[in-house]
């Protein structure tokens, strides 16, 4: 690589027609997955996939992503109540036909995913000298957002699915945790292989929410 | 597909060991750019990223995103102020070696992409019902940097690059674009042809961020 004379250097991949089919497929068939089967996953493979984060882009290279696995039945159990109060407290938000589709709906895989994993951001990290983040500070759970989509995709094209549990209070996770100071929970992962794979949303196919036409999402000023 | 069978549809793709050699050769070529040729994008092709942002997960379904293309040239020069202001007082913040290095970074380029896009998030769309946000209402931002980074590996298999800025007062620029009030912003990408391509970011190149050992980033509980 030399910016000066814009030579590339010989080794730069060329991506084709073909590539590009295949990771619309990768992107169309990468889901939120709820149902997991119980067989675990190689240590290796955990470690794999955590790999892939550093490929992810971060505000000023500050690398904020941060990882702890639940691995103890305990810390397990404590992390499922605090999904299950906060989706009983959700429901009740909801009334009638609403209300019994969001009963019926399975909005975390944490009783059966082998892998869990809760990924937090450093919001104080030394790395990146505070580069890019002065105005917009969210530009570094925005950086441990892209490690998580990094992962997620690994994951996919290696069969494994990854489901992102949100329905969970941020700060008793961090409590349970024993986590620094400074970091905070981005998201709970739930990691395994799926039950089944899909093409489509299960939120689309349970006639929660449809997709909608992102064309008519387009401004020009 | 059919849960209650586990019987997979036949088209389930099958994603092998060169595939996933690409996608990691995807992912490491998939820079931030800001050194970009000028050569305009054509209409199509800054569809066909919008559009590929619908494939992105999102909370509760919600598909938060919006976007809006920056093309007048009035409307550009209120967007580099901004950058320039903001990126005036971040370099008050360092001294020495730091500042003088800081200076010489090229963070930005807004003044050669052909393509400028701000993407928002709708903070309280009308999609998802609300599902999956009551505890970490952030989660409509993450799924924003989904749509993103999947616009971006999508631009970097044909050739196109994004950058980032973040260097921006998001409250100005969501007043100059005249957006809903309920929409924040996330990004302003540059997009366009990158003048040269690479597999390390710039701030390693140029020796303000090292890559950081992900493996000690690990915690258990």
């Amino acid at each position: 690589m030399s910016e000066t004379t814009g030579t590339p250097p010989p080794e730069v991949p060329v991506f084709d027609e073909a590539f590009r089919a295949r990771l619309e497929e990768l992107l169309i068939w990468r889901r939120d997955v709820r149902h997991f089967r119980t067989d675990p996953l190689a240590a290796e493979t955990v470690m794999a996939l955590i790999d892939s984060c550093r490929l992810a882009p971060s505000v000023g290279n500050a690398q904020p992503w941060r990882f702890v696995l639940i691995e103890t039945p305990a810390m397990r159990a404590r992390m499922i109540a605090n999904f299950e109060r906060c989706n009983e407290a959700a429901l009740k938000g909801y009334d009638g036909e609403q209300a019994r589709l969001y009963s019926q709906l399975k909005l975390s895989g944490m009783r059966d995913a082998p892998v869990q994993m809760a990924v937090l951001t450093d919001t104080e990290p030394a790395a990146g000298h505070g580069l890019g983040r002065q105005t917009m500070p969210e530009t570094l759970h925005y950086s441990t957002v892209c490690a998580i989509y990094t992962m997620w995709l690994t994951a996919r094209a290696r069969d494994i699915g990854i489901g992102w549990v949100s329905i969970i209070d941020p700060a008793q996770v961090e409590d349970d945790l024993g986590t620094p100071a400074s970091w905070r929970l981005t998201a709970y992962l739930c990691i395994g292989y799926p039950r089944y794979m899909d093409d489509e949303p299960e939120l689309v196919r349970r006639d929660w929410q449809q997709r909608l036409d992102i064309r008519q999402q387009i401004l020009r000023r």
